[in-house]
């Protein structure tokens, strides 16, 4: 299994996915969105091997997705809870869920709605105002973190994408 | 490396992750929307082993995330395009930028814009109408492919992150 960081690319979605693109982590990160707290209860909904879980829970807790606190009312028994950071990845993790709801081949087994009203949850997209964007419609700029390369891949991409010169 | 396919289970996430959750592939795809169509380019921006990138081309091209098609002008040299299966992983792609821009330590290399107006492309949220939802404004229920032990995670989910009984 060839393997290494995506540490030395300027690049959030490489540095995203250090931090959550093993297998199984954005599955753990899942089942704590849908409630679950507990060791053997991770293990058991997801058929994984324990110390695959320990390892990713480890490295989970270690990037600040997950913090680890003692379960109320135990002196021992431990329970992984999604931190702020780990709640942000929710709309990721349904844009996701939606993704493989429509191109991957079965129905939805779970649809979204706003708690208060029941009304439905729209489907994830990137918008300016209220107009939804695909990939050809978006420009790349450079951010507060570019560099020199980064103008080249925006250049590039300016050019295959939207053919701009 | 522990390794199974997720497919057993019934959720979107897990068949999406079977797709394009295997180390490489979303940063694949992200070359892709930034233009790079040929595999020297994959290999050289990338990274990547020659023998990897090409497993990865291929699982992505078998998915239907990718095509691959001859070069224009060429008899040889072929090309790996977004499909509209892979175009449509852009919101998700993004997603995961921006929790990478915001959490991950450093700051954006790029920002978004819609291209024919200059606007700033907001942060992907999930919405009901004008309300934008966190995890604990969205309440799940049956989708058209819900199976009976979809009632349990419901209902444990609904008990968990909301409170209800």
């Amino acid at each position: 299994m060839y393997r290494k960081t995506f540490d030395g690319m300027n690049c959030s979605i490489a540095r995203a996915l250090d931090e959550v693109g093993e297998w199984w982590s954005l599955l753990i990160v899942r089942e704590c969105t849908l409630g679950t707290t507990r060791f053997d209860d991770f293990q058991r909904r997801l058929g994984i091997a324990r110390n695959v879980l320990t390892a990713r829970l480890n490295s989970l807790v270690a990037h600040g997705v997950l913090e680890k606190v003692l379960a109320e009312g135990s002196e021992r028994r431990n329970e992984y809870r999604l931190t702020e950071k780990g709640e942000a990845l929710y709309p990721a993790l349904m844009a996701l869920m939606q993704w493989g709801d429509q191109w991957c081949g079965h129905k939805a087994p779970l649809q979204l709605v706003e708690h208060a009203t029941g009304q439905p949850v729209e489907p994830v997209a990137l918008r300016a105002g209220k107009r939804k964007l695909g990939l050809h419609d978006v420009r790349l700029e450079p951010g507060p973190g570019a560099t020199p390369k980064t103008a080249d891949i925006i250049a590039s991409r300016n050019r295959a994408i939207l053919g701009l010169e």
